[in-house]
């Protein structure tokens, strides 16, 4: 079934994929009138025109159970068969305590065989959580666990800010990480730049932002991490059929993309509907662009910290 | 060097461990006569006569910083060898974002090519932080990490709510994960009761505790997890020479060594000058309890969740 796992290792790895979109909608155009910025910016350079936000009856857990949801229609999951929930989050419910794994545990009413964690991470904590579940389960002994991401920045912008404000949107996503792979681990690269964090902080419960900050971290340090992981994966640029970059914003993407050499068409953009929604970024992505089955999938997340990770992911043939 | 580890795979383990209690101290006993409380009631069911306290120069990464100065005194650390900081709270500085591993990553200087994150979990932490770092190390090729805790509960105490406040105590912990070991892990069960998490809640940023049923919880959960886990070790009671059982309260704690059939001198109750300090309890037990180099350590954390794990290290002959 596979070329490269050692013998008598279960090989885990990524079945399947869904995510949720809350039903609360900013019409963004008309946020760019409200801050008077002009609209062509937000359309061209921010890249976004709606937004995605909870209203009052949403949360991280009922976000994530309704990815669960969704999850369960594309592929079978007994809930029983579950040893290991994960979720990533920096704004969670409760304050993060308990760890809203627990809280989702209780909602699908999982088994008390079921190791249980949140991750503290922003818009690299996909490609970190693949990685954390994947290494945690296998040491354990484990077969089939989920990952969430669900990071609401709704509950810390300030409505002042418009250059938060006109940027971020709120999703979940769940992925399915089982002995029944489609994709499986080739090569990842993790690197923190503490020094860097102010660029993004929460202060006094709001989103402090420096947009020059992380931009020019995106375009100096992101491309050095992926040229690293193609070189220590032994591929080349041309070899790899998909990359999905974290969606911070339009222009931060193309410029990141040029400056990383990668062709445009291999690279997709779609934040129009949905803003950044930090660690949900990369699996909305991975979840449309899955149907096309790549062979040789890319994925770079980079953000807050500074963290930034970059992992290569190949097709089980 | 080792008996039991896989030809070619790098060995890795706890190297050494350090902590840090804050200067402050709140009087227990001076606190029983404020809230009317029997003072013998104090001293010998929750065990605790004085209570380390954040001040306000205090921080998680402040005393973090602390107990790495502390780890430096025991052993040679060279920071850019630093390849992995995960750090465990649910009470984190600047609300977690960013995850105070990377305030921790910026404070020590540590190298860009170093993976930072945070795990929520609570008294359960150390335990579950201990297999997540080894595992993810493991698996991205990483020879030398840190895992702190540091969750300090005086931030969200309600001051009229004498069942916490005569019970929480602040401090932090960092353990030192090496392919050079003094200890590897052998075997380890991780639960989850996420049903009955309303037991310990964070509501409105003050701390809720059902004091009965956290009781009943480890009284019933507990023992069973440690057979569990001794029966996947081939292991008997007698064979393992020190238990190291997060420290909740001393009634807890004897109780649940009574039910679980260990020799009370085989486990240690030391809260009298901590109190409960979380997912440091394990932590701070075992750095007193290393200079007898017992053979074979069972610890067990449970708490936050609910949520409980036992692992059973072995020493490295």
């Amino acid at each position: 079934m596979t070329n490269s796992v050692t013998k008598g290792q279960t090989m885990l790895g990524i079945q399947s994929i869904a995510s949720y979109l809350p039903k609360g909608r900013v019409d963004n155009l008309e946020q760019a009138d409200r801050f008077e910025t002009d609209r062509e910016f937000v359309e061209q350079k921010i890249g976004v025109t709606t937004l995605p936000r909870f209203e009052a009856e949403d949360s991280v857990v009922s976000a994530s159970i309704a990815a669960f949801k969704s999850l369960c229609e594309k592929v079978s999951v007994d809930p029983a068969d579950i040893e290991c929930v994960v979720l990533c989050t920096q704004n969670p419910d409760n304050g993060g305590l308990p760890h809203n794994s627990a809280l989702v545990h209780a909602e699908l009413g999982l088994s008390e065989d079921c190791a249980c964690f949140d991750i503290g991470l922003g818009c690299s904590g996909y490609v970190y959580g693949l990685s954390v579940v994947q290494a945690f389960m296998a040491a354990n002994g484990m077969k089939k666990g989920l990952l969430f991401t669900c990071d609401p920045y709704s509950r810390i912008l300030n409505p002042e800010d418009k250059n938060t404000c006109l940027l971020f949107g709120d999703a979940a996503s769940v992925t399915l990480i089982s002995d029944s792979p489609r994709y499986t681990l080739s090569s990842a690269k993790f690197s923190t730049k503490g020094a860097g964090s102010e660029a993004l902080q929460k202060n006094s419960n709001l989103l402090e932002m420096n947009g020059r900050a992380v931009f020019n971290f995106a375009l100096q340090d992101v491309p050095k991490q992926i040229k690293r992981v193609l070189e220590s994966a032994e591929l080349k640029m041309e070899d790899v059929d998909l990359f999905l970059l974290h969606q911070g914003s339009r222009f931060m993407l193309e410029n990141t993309i040029k400056r990383a050499g990668i062709p445009a068409e291999k690279a997709p953009i779609k934040l129009a509907e949905t803003g950044n929604t930090v660690s949900s970024s990369i699996p909305l992505l991975l979840e449309k662009e899955l149907d096309s089955s790549p062979g040789t999938i890319l994925m770079s997340g980079f953000g807050v910290g500074l963290s930034w990770a970059t992992a290569i992911y190949t097709q089980v043939k």
